[in-house]
């Protein structure tokens, strides 16, 4: 067991294709420039582009950005699209909730337009043809699993395939779907809940408890993500049974990120105190730095409306105070240990973490 | 760092005068049999009387006779009095819920008879004087902090003191009072949230991300306590900076626990989706099994009085259901990963945890 601890080279770095098995977590809206993954990637570990919310050509020409970038390997995330119900007087509830936040940013009418929750997802066939076009060696899944036939066409095409599960059950189904590698979110997480078999909460289960008990009942190997923002947490992860550890808030604050400054800074000056969950952004729970808006939003009696309703609703709020350079209006999202993060280069934190390594 | 993992002699186990940095959380309500406390430190470990309901004519009796079956240390756990605001309308309200269940159960009149919160109050100075008559070495607190001349008088009295902390907030206050030592309860933990700063919820941290938050800013030795049930979640621990674990669902299920065996029973055959947090049972959060009781009192709507008014409300209800066998109406307590837990003798799950020392 001692000796597994510190080994490089395990199943999964023999299925990734990296150096060390240290995966950056593919953050959506922006965060994963093709410098934060190529960086990632360079030093060994495994980049990923959050592609949740990109269109087709966006991603088709990142991914083209990063082959320029590195020649090792690196990865692209994709939403399962959810199925979800939604009325006009749902919308009108959810935009009525959101009015005073328009009316203090001064969003204009354009912005608050409600887009067609649809055009988000329509693209998904669309994302994964351009992963197969673009032979990208890895794809991972965020909020369910993809049909047996995806599955089937993405392994044909050789393409390594991670999914993500919140508990023993959810781990299991992306086992049994074909999954080669799963992805164990602890309650540590930051971000959104990749929960997809409950309320959406996923049972918040710290990884101290996940993590055995997934490896416990598994054969393909288990990365875990959550928490972990040094060499001590990958190593816990593998003492645990982890073959590998996903980070996310760590990368995140990291110079090549692409996060805004002041995400960055929220991260950086904030405590545990400040770390909540919230549906207020997208509908979906997800765990970030409390301000304003979730402060307001989160208060009983107002309505929040279903991902990804909430999240196209919000989308004028979030950009225009992104524009305006305002915090209390921004999705600030940050893992259990904000306390932890560092700004630095990419390079210095990998070799930080793969000291457990050496 | 790859040697500190695997010590046993570290600051921990020299104040507490252990073989081993493994303590047996005190679980109150029954659970720390005298055969328990004294099993645990006779295989090295630290054995813990959960005292917090126990009268001080209880506790004097049980530490005798844990005397008589051990000569090594053990140590005691006490309840910190919390202020808490009661009305007649509150506790009617309270009564009024719980009316349904006493008719299931058929409780009579007598058990229905509502107890004096003061009177599990009055007893810790009384109980506090049993810890120093009775010279026990260790002495832990729950709930929050001891006043300082308390903390004073235990400490001329050459007791080591242990304090209970749910976040860095809380471990800094542990330490500033003069704590010789800090658990830090991660959200897996089963039991009641040991939270006093907050909503009583504590934050919820996962110890991936808690415990090397509060090493980084304290002196004094952290224990990590909250869903380590075997040998891996003890190294997790220690690779995380923690000097030595708590475990309680690993020993509740143990054959030298006084569990009642429904209680045992349902931990060794729930799963993670079984997990609740409630405070239907005591009016603080605690993690257990949801059964009908938790379901139906966590429904919108329902009042629960706060601690220990909740507590003693439910007291005629859990006694009665766990005399009829009925394991709808018990207290299930349990951490996060009960698929882990196995009905063993306590030398036989210490001497899995401590081959981390060999």
């Amino acid at each position: 067991m001692r000796e597994r601890v510190f080994l490089v080279m395990n199943e999964l770095t023999k299925l990734l294709k990296v150096e060390f098995p240290v995966i950056q977590a593919p953050m959506a809206g922006g965060v994963t420039t093709s410098q934060l993954v190529a960086a990632v990637s360079n030093c060994g570990g495994l980049g990923m582009i959050g592609a949740g919310y990109l269109t087709p050509t966006q991603m088709r020409d990142q991914i083209k950005e990063i082959k320029q970038l590195t020649s090792k390997p690196f990865g692209v995330n994709l939403f399962i699209p959810n199925e979800y119900a939604v009325s006009s007087d749902l919308i009108d509830k959810a935009i009525s909730s959101l009015q005073p936040f328009h009316q203090q940013l001064n969003t204009d009418a354009e912005q608050r337009h409600i887009q067609k929750s649809e055009a988000l997802y329509k693209n998904f066939d669309e994302q994964l043809q351009v992963v197969l076009d673009e032979e990208v060696p890895i794809c991972s899944f965020t909020f369910g699993l993809p049909s047996i036939e995806v599955i089937d066409i993405l392994k044909k095409a050789k393409i390594t395939l991670i999914g993500t599960a919140t508990s023993v059950k959810e781990a299991l189904l992306n086992e049994s779907s074909g999954m080669d590698i799963v992805t164990v979110q602890g309650c540590e997480a930051g971000g959104h809940r990749g929960a997809f078999s409950d309320d959406g909460e996923g049972g918040l289960i710290g990884l101290m408890s996940l993590i055995p008990q997934v490896v416990d009942r598994l054969q393909i190997p288990v990365i875990a993500a959550g928490g972990i923002m040094d060499s001590r947490g990958v190593k816990a992860s593998l003492c645990l049974g982890a073959k590998g550890v996903q980070m996310g808030t760590a990368f995140l604050t990291c110079k090549e990120s692409g996060a805004h400054s002041l995400h960055k800074d929220a991260i950086l000056h904030s405590s545990e105190e400040d770390i909540i969950l919230t549906r207020a952004f997208s509908g979906k729970w997800a765990r970030g730095i409390k301000n304003t808006f979730t402060t307001e939003m989160d208060r009983d009696g107002v309505f929040i409306a279903d991902f990804p309703v909430q999240n196209n609703l919000t989308k004028g709020i979030r950009k225009e105070a992104s524009i305006q350079n305002n915090r209390n209006y921004m999705s600030l999202w940050s893992g259990q240990n904000p306390r932890m993060a560092k700004q630095q280069k990419v390079e210095d934190l990998m070799k930080e973490v793969t000291t457990v390594f050496e």
